[in-house]
């Protein structure tokens, strides 16, 4: 075997991470319509499209008013963030977030599967109902399970706790559009979310990467 | 606070997870062109459209001959997944692996910066040069970085080790696109790919989940 090679290569492509976010935060703009939001929700559909490859999701973003300056305060006062999925969790790039925030899933607790029984859900609904004490003034970042969403939407019935922003982003065919038209119905808190079936973990992750820093 | 809900509740969606699922891939088979592929193609294709929630993608869905069949029969043998990111590995479904296949990345690995400064390209193609050992008959699966899929091809010039099954799937912006062009160009090995600036972690993941098991 040769060792590590030196540059040229057959292929030519950009070998710099910093200038390949650079060019791609650049074709995102001239190719999206970006004119309706603030400044901080341009920032998080900017990086929500850059996970998905996907200018013309833009249309179909939804932020409340204020959700996305409110998570990025409530990030830079500690907020912790809670994850529906390991995948969100791992998404999030720990050296922006402003303050150590605790990034947490609780998919994996003993608890869940006997929680997901008696609940007669899934175990993503379970992980939520974990969720429970640290609540309050959170950043919440659903990326897989309309379960979850939905089960969050139910919490709020029974507990004054509201979290700073709700991130809900699941995917798929089943209950994911639905569980978001009933996120943006209820509000029960600053929420970013995106109609349809699209979403997903690495979108959710990418939200919140753009509201940990304002360096891009 | 009141104690855990019994239903019903405000909302009506479906909450087990195995219905959903049933349900989920009625849906894309209803409402996808999967005519073109064989039958271990099509159970890929399903997967990597519940995973984005798009069924549009089928269109764009690359096989090399065999491809999918091959990665399926090198799971069942032990074949490791070499991931280029931490979500594709947290992807991946560990109950449906036939053999307890090892799930790696090595992107955390502490000589990967020093070695992303030597090779004057990202972490995600350094990760890649510390495959080389590891290459041969594996299976792998990059949902994240264009750099990745392009250090592979080129690391071919260095080495005759070839894995069983590429699944590339980059996405984005600058590179992505080319960087699949150029590993259905080269074919070096047998691949999954789909074409065009759309991929990601959750839809390289959800390839590997169906082709290590014919459990829906």
């Amino acid at each position: 075997m040769k060792p590590v090679q030196d540059r040229p290569s057959r292929f030519e492509y950009i070998h710099e991470g910093a200038e390949i976010y650079k060019r791609s935060f650049a074709i995102i703009r001239a190719e999206a319509d970006l004119s309706r939001f603030t400044r901080e929700e341009e920032s998080v559909a900017v990086r929500m499209i850059h996970a998905c490859g996907m200018v013309e999701i833009a249309a179909d973003v939804v932020f409340s008013d204020g959700a996305a300056l409110r998570a990025r305060r409530a990030l830079q006062e500690g907020a912790p963030i809670l994850c529906d999925s390991r995948m969100v969790a791992q998404g999030v790039t720990v050296a922006r977030l402003p303050c150590a925030n605790q990034v947490i899933c609780t998919l994996g607790e003993p608890s869940v599967p006997g929680l997901a029984a008696k609940l007669g859900s899934t175990r993503s609904a379970a992980a939520v109902e974990l969720w429970l004490e640290r609540l309050e003034g959170a950043i919440v970042a659903i990326g897989n399970a309309p379960t979850a969403l939905f089960h969050l939407l139910e919490l709020f019935d029974r507990t004054p706790a509201r979290p700073a922003c709700i991130v809900g982003l699941p995917v798929g065919f089943v209950g994911a559009a639905e569980s978001k038209d009933a996120l943006i119905d209820a509000a029960p808190a600053p929420f970013i979310t995106l109609r349809g079936r699209k979403g997903g973990s690495a979108m959710a992750a990418a939200a919140l990467n753009a509201m940990a820093s304002e360096v891009e």
